[in-house]
């Protein structure tokens, strides 16, 4: 990729950004749109702020530097305030890293003078960028002493940086937790790998004569868990009906205004309602209400009797109490008994809770070995891409494209946005997959498997982005030099990386004028919402559900950040020019993602942080593989100092390690000192109950269709 | 080694074994000997057996054999009765395993035919030990076959052996730790790592309201850490003048029975009694324990409030609170109010006590680097004894040795004895070493220090002794073919093993005789507890010091059996000759030590077989070393179907993984459910508060000279 083409390429990203910035700025003082853009305040009850009203287009950003972290602990949760602690821990990284090697490194790569023209890039025809880059330096030449000390400055701040936001976010959870008003599942744990029945006893009797007897003062009541799955169907289908015979009526009262008689909404009940018969949709869904009505009852209490599993829900009178027996091993039989803390009402993922010990074990060992093939397998494509992103290769491989290619505006735009969007598009299939994967390893908690697919993610895209780009470029070229010398790979590294540069600046700049441009001006959930309102909304619930924010992504989010320091660390000292573009995406990213958390999005759940080991860990490992790469580039560059650099990798470890034994522990367990300051007295045991009983068995949904069931108390007393 | 010097070897050990049994049977029945072999019966007030007066030499036999598990907890502890599990564990492998190779594979071996004579041992002499060994079978023989399912065989009967094991003592401890009337230490909780103190408070404020706030109805009271260097130096002073005043006392007394005045005994103050003035025993010590008496309350009252340390016990009012508090983080920073379970009053480590987080992780790397660096260092030695063991190679570079060698007599018993003894006498040097170095790892508690000495000792035994002497003589042949190819280690390994059969065998042959020998004969603590009665001891006290029997010292006694494990599964398809002699090692092991631990030996702690879990991974590290030689020896073999056995380590090594999942915790902590049948009532919480203050703060001992201390109740409300 030569200069122009970056530049056209960081041009046209450019305008594409400012176009949606100037939609935002324009569609959200629109006040139909304000649903759209302000969507979490409205769903709080508050009206849009300020910059909703005010003509300048800058308001937005002023609220965001102003918001506080506990204005977003308070609108949007303890998670999203570590997110934008890690935001702002890389931009602290990259800006004072760059302070220092900005300055001094690119005025000593440019004055380097060329000792022999072949060691200029490839094609011969030397550019700009690649003068102010690492590889422009001489083999040997003293001034690699200045680039090895940028190598410990980068690694020295990332440290330090890492270890105040490891603080600072240990902090925050702790605080966040030991708030007097205790949360349900700070009352609860979740006991697993029950064991056989005696005969003649029940689930419920077994569980809590154990739990009595152990926790004879502090033990409340179990829920046992049962097998949802026939009545989740049943109650789906009834919800279903109960939509669609209210929208029916609203349509049928529509059309009494035209029409003082009114036209019954009508319906097919074949494949998808294209075919089959004909009926009046209020009179068919009655009909089908009513039949499953006491269906639905019926198969209640057959799951509350007939189909709980060999797991359940223990609640606690106390949070220490709760917590406690959280850590404590219960049974002597390790794999009976097993319990945890629990997790949120709204994120616990009912299905897996009954799976047994060693078959979550052996599923975690299958997922990983899956994870790793698929690891592999998109290896061999991404390969490809890479080794064909020059033009130059299409031509010679694929010669009918020559006509397209040789038309020079076309091929320019071609050799900016080819390979990326490739790659782009590429990354866009894969979490959904992950996510899935993660699942059925048997995760009781949606926020960890959130975190599980977020670090396969990462582990795929540092593996086949960035590897793989890297070095399969270079391996295309220099396959036969390789020959099996495992030992290669760390100067393989260091020869790859450099050649690759000016691909990972375009990278990184689309991703933050076209991505962060795209979400601000949420134009496609824009768009999405003024269909669906104007065709297909018929009630006012309809239309809430239209606009409904949705949340932070974390699963994609975290690990698509997370890429980009893996290449910015690796670049920082090769090709500094990639810190302030680096710089610039975490800085824009934290304010448009600032303001989205502000107005926009809605958070799913609450992990109090546990997010930020996950991160922590993989910056490291991000780390790591830079000091390892420039070991290996100094090597190519024939420094005899470079085992100077030993030392980094294993302070990073050793860094590592301190860091897992002063905090992790904490962010796995609660710690007994946060939640002592019980209020004994205003606990509601009832209600943190009651928020454990999933919908399909809970009562109040359907209290309007006459069919109450009291399940809550049920559940705890009759069985 | 050829056929006559082993069975010289044999020979010689048998009959020193029947000599040391002889002796057993007649000096055991003298009254006056009864402290020597019934001491643990007299300690705990009971006659000595049957055995002592009977005349029949075969009653102890027969005492052993009767005895159940409950009567070794009862008499010596769970972890004494946990070593005969592991004793009849290897037992039951061997005995299953040589009932099905020795009948199979020993007339395979010796009914194979010899390919080429160049096959048969160096020294061309063919003799009747290596004809039984599979080293006799040609190279990609079909009656490999057998040999390969003898690998499979020993391997499935170790690891059933070892299941079975396992939850066998997982029960035995559980019911242990369940017994209604519960020790001190499981009321109690171990803290490190206080954090600094706030102004003006002091420790105990410090500890007493922390866990009041966090345990508000269990808490009882907490005994802060002191430095007791300077008081247990005055105290053991004071203890020593007082014992020679009562010694001196029973002397006067003494010599009044010859001379009415009597003899007042005198001695030298200077060094070691032998320089310095002559002074008057009774007056000196007398004044002298009149001086140190208000001298050491001082410096109890100094410990008390200036000497307080960074670490504390913490007393609960039950023993499941104490459990849960054991295994529940309490503070956000981890490396602060680190808890854990209290080790027994008596095996706590005081001066370890305060040494913090940090530091132990780094004391325990250092302690680590240092075993490491040891191992290797003695390496170099071992390997030069086991290049020289053969007489051959002594005449070849010790020239003048040849007179000597030559006499025939001589010879014989030369070749038979010199390489093991040179090996037992280097064993015998490290155990205190290696002691040392894991006290100073900063562990509280002794039996987790012999734990982890025992460990150091079974890595330094196999590495040095099994595969020094293995790949050792081997590697002294080989040098020049090896060229630093690290996976020729397989193959050397398979190489080796052959070479060195009966070497080994001797080596086990020598143990069991001689070791068990005078093991059971007491010959050395008789001889000492005669001359010592006779010459040294004046008071009753010092007759009953003379004949105290010490203990059952695990941190020897179990890796030295772990070497003969290994050495005998290693060998055991090899050369099946070595199962019986092994069978007999541990079979005349369990006999003999069940006899020990019945009338001799009382245990210095109770761990509740926290050995177990250390000897179970030591056995399954043994297995997958055969696996991993049978894999390089059958390769050497040339059979083709060696890949075969490649599944056996895997399967190993998951093995190892299911079996620390489902058994290791509860091993490592105390399980909730074994401790919830308290007996509150009848709980004597000042009783478990005493037994834990150190002896130089305790009361007690001085209450006869005047000096009453009431530390225990200072220490808990006063400071």
């Amino acid at each position: 990729m030569n200069f122009n083409s970056f530049l056209t390429s960081l041009g046209t990203s450019c305008i594409i950004f400012v176009v949606l910035m100037l939609l935002f700025a324009w569609l959200s003082k629109k006040p139909s749109n304000h649903v759209i853009y302000y969507p979490s305040r409205i769903l709080r009850g508050l009206e849009p702020t300020e910059s909703a009203k005010t003509r300048n287009p800058f308001t937005w950003i002023v609220e965001c530097l102003k918001s506080t972290e506990e204005d977003i602990v308070a609108t949007s949760g303890v998670d999203t305030a570590v997110y934008f602690v890690f935001l702002s821990t890389v931009l602290g990284i990259l800006v004072i890293s760059g302070v220092v090697l900005l300055p001094v490194l690119l005025p000593l790569a440019a004055t380097e003078r060329i000792a022999k023209p072949s060691e200029s890039t490839s094609n011969g025809t030397f550019n700009n960028l690649d003068k102010l880059a690492m590889g422009n330096i001489r083999n040997k030449s003293p001034r690699l002493w200045a680039f090895l000390l940028g190598t410990y400055w980068v690694s020295i701040v990332t440290l330090f940086m890492l270890f105040k936001a490891y603080r600072h976010v240990s902090n925050l959870r702790a605080k966040a937790l030991s708030s007097p008003e205790g949360k349900p599942e700070q009352y609860a744990i979740l006991v697993r790998d029950l064991p056989p029945l005696a005969p003649g006893q029940n689930r419920k009797e077994q569980v809590d004569s154990y739990f009595r007897k152990l926790h004879p003062e502090t033990f409340y009541k179990s829920m046992v868990v049962t097998n949802n799955k026939e009545l989740d169907k049943i109650w789906g289908e009834l919800d279903g009906y109960r939509n669609k015979l209210v929208r029916a009526e609203a349509i049928f009262a529509a059309s009494k205004e035209k029409n003082p008689e009114g036209t019954r909404p009508m319906h097919k009940i074949g494949f998808l309602g294209l075919l089959g018969e004909k009926v009046d949709t209020i009179e068919y869904c009655n009909k089908k209400i009513a039949e499953l009505g006491p269906k639905w009852v019926s198969e209640q209490k057959s799951t509350m009797t007939d189909k709980q599993e060999d797991a359940s829900l223990v609640f606690f009178t106390s949070r220490s109490a709760a917590v406690s027996a959280g850590q404590t091993i219960h049974a002597v039989k390790l794999d009976t008994w097993t319990v945890m803390e629990a997790p949120e009402p709204r994120q616990l993922v009912w299905g897996n809770l009954p799976i047994n010990f060693f078959h979550r074990e052996i599923r975690q060992y299958i997922v990983y070995a899956i994870v790793a093939l698929t690891i592999f397998f998109y290896m061999i494509p991404i390969t490809f891409i890479s080794a064909f992103t020059t033009l130059d290769n299409l031509k010679k491989l694929l010669p009918f494209m020559k006509v397209i290619v040789d038309i020079p505006a076309l091929k320019t735009v071609l050799e900016a946005f080819l390979p990326q969007l490739a790659l782009l598009l590429f990354l866009m299939l894969l979490p959904r997959f992950l996510m899935f994967l993660s699942k059925i390893e048997g995760i009781p908690e949606e926020s960890h498997i959130i975190r599980a697919s977020a670090g396969k993610y990462f582990y795929f895209s540092v593996l086949n982005v960035f590897l793989g780009v890297t070095l399969g470029g270079t391996l295309f070229r220099t396959f036969k030099t390789i020959q099996h010398q495992p030992d290669m790979i760390i100067e393989l590294l260091g020869d790859g990386l450099p050649d690759n540069a000016t691909f990972f600046l375009t990278f990184v700049a689309l991703r933050f004028f076209v991505g962060y441009g795209l979400e601000i001006s949420r134009l496609f959930p824009l768009i999405v919402f003024h269909i669906k309102k104007k065709f297909l909304c018929k009630t006012e619930a309809d239309v809430k559900a239209a606009w409904a924010p949705g949340d932070f992504s974390y699963a994609t989010r975290v690990p698509n950040d997370m890429l980009i320091i893996t290449i910015t660390l690796c670049y920082s000292v090769i090709a500094p020019l990639i810190i302030p573009f680096s710089a610039v995406y975490f800085g824009l990213g934290w304010l448009i993602q600032r303001n989205q958390a502000l107005k926009v999005y809605m958070p799913r759940y609450e992990s109090y942080g546990r997010m930020w080991p996950h991160i922590h860990t993989r910056i490291l490992a991000a780390l790591i593989i830079y000091q390892i790469a420039m070991i290996g580039y100094f090597g190519i560059k024939k420094f005899p100092y470079s085992i100077l650099l030993i030392p980094l990798p294993i302070s990073s470890l050793v860094f590592s390690f301190v860091c897992s034994k002063k905090f992790y522990a904490s962010f796995a367990s609660t710690p007994l000192e946060v939640v002592c300051n019980d209020k004994k007295s205003e606990t509601d045991m009832d209600a943190i109950f009651k928020s454990y009983v999933p919908s399909c068995l809970g009562s109040e949904k359907f209290e309007n269709v006459g069919h109450v069931s009291h399940y809550a108390d049920v559940l705890s007393e009759q069985i």
